[in-house]
């Protein structure tokens, strides 16, 4: 938790938080916080700024805040990720979320598990608490936007060439003889399969819809060491 | 398991390999190989072809192998990684061989937690199950080498001034002003600290060695996530 992250309602005053549970439990346990020392936070989908504790009780800690700077940029793309298992599924959404993404399409493909759809992370209150530990863990404040759609061709179909629009649209594809095409900070569409990737159909599907298949080397990744290794080449560093 | 590894051991005849254990029930469960299908195999440390399923028993299978192609390039990369904890080492052990590291330097940090120095993990075994995993994930053979070093001071003194001649040595410091200094393919020694970073000593004995502290970036990533973000900016792709 390098940033501590408030919702409008933990306001008691216009400059002043009170705050339990998770957060309270981390910032007593954790940072060892005594009275007078500060802290960065937070307003969700907000400005960043500094907290200092006034007053720490046994089950609430309250601080006064300062918000006034802008969170990081956010990266200007758009990630298309096949459906990853579970397990996976919750280290690469925080990851996605630390890196800046905050458009994020979590797709079907012929080779994701049909079990997948039915994970209890997918509920909404679960994937939320994913991306407010990456914007925890990147002092960012700004929530992705993730949407699940769970079938494929109506979604490339009939909702893709308008979300691709003005983007340059790129699919990792093992196969594909083309190195990386990937330049920094430009607006991007990106497309990632599961392991073992798309299949041709729909590696096709996409580039009818304008997507330029690239090979990101001839080693295979897993999604979780691919994913952070393509959008880096996508920062503006 | 992209690539199936192969000992000497392995071998009845020059060109045949008897399998059991853990490669016999991927390739039987996961692969749900049949007699006449070729696989991808590579012998550790050697090259790598095509395995051609001759024959099928209830607890081994035989393969007749042709071993024509060389691994994939590695990455001319030495890492020096304050060691993880346990549970996120397995993971970053994977995905760093994954990309091609070959030499990896596990070194103590002053916010390195001591107990992780006696996880069970770190026992040779244990760690090279984590590499084969990676290796087989990446198609690669070339077994890295891992070195624990418990004591920072000696080490960066006595050491790693003869690891780090002749490449570039750069160490990640989110407080550093510099942006990334990161060319692909340039021989690095690369230094990434602990989650909340190395300390300003410990920086400086690396700068006192000839490293240049960069920055990647406003956001501060997990260590599983820097890793390949920023191995990603060395390969040649």
């Amino acid at each position: 938790m390098n940033l501590i992250l408030l919702n409008p309602n933990d306001f008691i005053a216009e400059d002043r938080v009170r705050l339990r549970g998770r957060r309270f439990n981390h910032i007593s346990t954790i940072h060892r916080a005594e009275p007078d020392s500060q802290l960065r936070v937070g307003l969700l989908n907000g400005k960043t700024g500094n907290g200092l504790i006034t007053q720490i009780e046994p089950d609430f800690i309250e601080l006064t805040v300062m918000l006034t700077q802008p969170p990081p940029e956010k990266l200007p793309v758009t990630l298309l990720l096949a459906l990853p298992r579970p397990k996976m599924l919750k280290r690469v959404m925080q990851s996605v979320t630390s890196l800046g993404v905050k458009q994020i399409y979590l797709i079907n493909s012929y080779r994701v598990e049909k079990s997948f759809w039915s994970s209890p992370l997918l509920q909404s209150d679960n994937l939320h608490e994913q991306l407010l530990l990456g914007l925890e863990q990147a002092r960012d404040t700004i929530l992705p936007e993730v949407h699940l759609r769970q079938r494929f061709k109506p979604f490339v179909e009939d909702e893709l060439p308008e979300l691709c629009e003005g983007t340059k649209a790129l699919v990792a594809h093992p196969a594909s003889e083309k190195n990386a095409l990937l330049e920094p900070n430009q607006p991007t569409t990106l497309a990632i399969g599961p392991e073992g990737g798309f299949i041709p159909y729909e590696v096709d599907k996409l580039a009818a819809c304008g997507f330029t298949p690239f090979s990101f080397g001839e080693r295979i990744l897993r999604v979780e060491t691919a994913v952070p290794a393509i959008l880096s080449r996508l920062l503006p560093i």
